[in-house]
């Protein structure tokens, strides 16, 4: 099971386009990738314009899979206008725990 | 909802030790605290002294309580054990979307 970690720092002004374009991608996300089991966005309480995504995959060919959708191009659009220069930082990870995961 | 990110880097001699334990902890937290909705615990595929709890509860009362229980207790030990000096860093976020986590 493979899992991205992304850190994003937002303009403080685009707040409310990130917002939706992290909704449609997350939740489009998990609703029709296969591949995809979980889409999390979650905010830093220590900061307000930082933003972590963790998603979780059924292997590398999945997250493959998931930049070819219409959903991450738009995704990909959004974060040219949204995110920081320099804001974005990947950590591809494997789910060690739970090993059986749902 | 409530999300921790944290991230801790162990002492390479230790990892079988922290695994251990990581998994006791995680296991435990989702079958036995009706708060705790997910402990994934993954490793950096960049380096492999390098792991991340994503842990999501209920709300920050649930947190609290999880740090009440045994196995908590029995993961502080642990880490006190494997975690560099300086190594755990906390991210205290809330959870955004999905917006009905489950």
């Amino acid at each position: 099971m493979f899992a991205l970690i992304v850190s994003l720092r937002i303009k403080p002004e685009k707040r409310e386009r990130f917002l939706q374009a992290a909704e449609e991608n997350s939740t489009a996300s998990v609703r029709d990738e296969r591949g995809c089991l979980r889409f999390d966005v979650v905010e830093d309480q220590a900061e307000p314009t930082h933003f972590f995504y963790y998603e979780v995959y059924r292997d590398e060919s999945a997250f493959d899979a998931h930049k070819q959708t219409p959903h991450y191009a738009r995704w990909r659009q959004a974060a040219t206008e949204c995110v920081v220069e320099g804001g974005q930082q990947n950590t591809r990870c494997t789910v060690l725990f739970p090993r059986d995961y749902s």
